[in-house]
């Protein structure tokens, strides 16, 4: 499927409108029905839809491995995913997106707020160390992969690095799809995530860091700002948040020792 | 509520780290309880919640006027919003998110994904013209309207106006939860529309045309890019889209009719 699309247009530049051929992201709603039920609608760029579908099944706690998906089929054309899981009635269904209320599970669960996510987070133990050079470099190798498509505007990336270099992009109109994306690719193909970083062109939110905490990566870089909420996740789940990463100036909010200053 | 947060940071620069303190914006989940059940969790900057929540519950089609509600009482300690109808059975509330499966309903609605859209959306007539200079001055105001919570990076506006100025803006760190916002505050204090434009900080996306259109605001003026099923949802529906005003430039994407240049 194409993820940009050609439209006429009527630019007005120093006093005059033109009448010209612009390029338009793609919005694309992909409808999940998760053995027989609608499940939940994915509104994305349609590229890397299986991957996406996957880890968004995983994030959310309907699967923990690849093997629990026993068919998967998507019609591009209507826009349906199709998954059948090996179990038929998966726990994290029936609270999905429902509100988790904490009182009783000690403090550091307090800071989530859906159900799911007190289930399928976990603890990031990894002692990689990066060099701030280290992250100016993976940041700015994110920015350089421009194409038509991050043209159109408004686009988000998200990349699977080790300390050196970007190893696997992807890219959506949604923030959180771009993580969706690089999870599901990394269920099918497995390997180890102790020593890898995430770098994401977005703001650092709660559903972002808490994607990141599902995927068990420690190390967030971002050319954005954080919230307040989802530091206070990093800080519980052992994540190192780095923010604002732009003309080699950045900012460590959590867990500073993974940051060497050099 | 404070929708800033002060949290000592490392920043570095120019070869050192730096301990400072720094403003956070503050990420607050607010979970509505519609006549006693559970119905979404509204993922915000902690201000005007009511607004929020009626602007929301309008945009769902669970109410039309102010008079269907009510009560409403926000737990805001806790982050829930009770919220009682006069219906106690909404119809919106069933089909919630709900793919609408479209085949019958003829080529104007094809582009609709959601069920409560296609119910709630409303074909805009207005014929008001602006020209590009007042498109200029309004997204100049919307954008110097900085404080410290912008600061803190990743904040988006919205603004109700009229041509000549901004009436209203709100600001969240969720860009459909301003229009929600403004939305509900035009609820609680209706005046007409049909001369009014919406002037909006981030993408164009489905979601944020369909508030618009929800609304009933025919202008909409972005200094970001739109995709391409917004701009098909704005033929449809009747509304002009204004994107990419920057540097005393603009694109016109959809019923161009309403802006003059000049």
């Amino acid at each position: 499927m194409s993820i940009i699309s050609k439209r006429n247009i009527l630019k007005y530049d120093e006093n005059s409108m033109l009448d010209l051929e612009d390029s338009i992201a793609v919005e694309y709603p992909l409808t999940l029905i998760l053995n027989g039920n609608e499940f939940a609608t994915l509104v994305c760029t349609p590229s890397d839809l299986e991957d996406m579908v996957i880890g968004f099944l995983a994030a959310e706690g309907i699967i923990r491995f690849h093997h629990e998906i026993q068919s998967i089929h998507i019609d591009e054309q209507r826009g349906f995913a199709y998954v059948e899981t090996t179990n038929k009635q998966p726990v994290g269904v029936e609270f999905y997106s429902k509100r988790f209320i904490g009182s009783c599970c000690g403090k550091s669960r307090q800071s989530f707020y859906f159900h799911n996510d007190v289930k399928t987070v976990k603890t990031v133990m990894s002692q990689i160390q990066v060099t701030t050079e280290q992250c100016f470099h993976l940041m700015e190798s994110l920015q350089s992969s421009s194409s038509d498509f991050q043209n159109t505007g408004g686009v988000h990336n998200a990349a699977l690095c080790d300390k050196e270099s970007i190893m696997i992009t992807r890219t959506d109109i949604g923030r959180h799809n771009t993580l969706d994306k690089l999870y599901g690719y990394w269920i099918r193909n497995p390997f180890s995530l102790h020593d890898k970083l995430i770098a994401f062109s977005g703001r650092i939110s709660s559903e972002v860091l808490l994607k990141v905490a599902k995927i068990g990566v420690s190390i967030l870089l971002s050319k954005s700002a954080p919230t307040d909420l989802a530091l206070k996740m990093a800080e519980d789940l052992g994540i190192t948040t780095v923010g604002f990463i732009r003309n080699r100036k950045l900012n460590v909010y959590t867990h500073p020792q993974r940051i060497i200053c050099a």
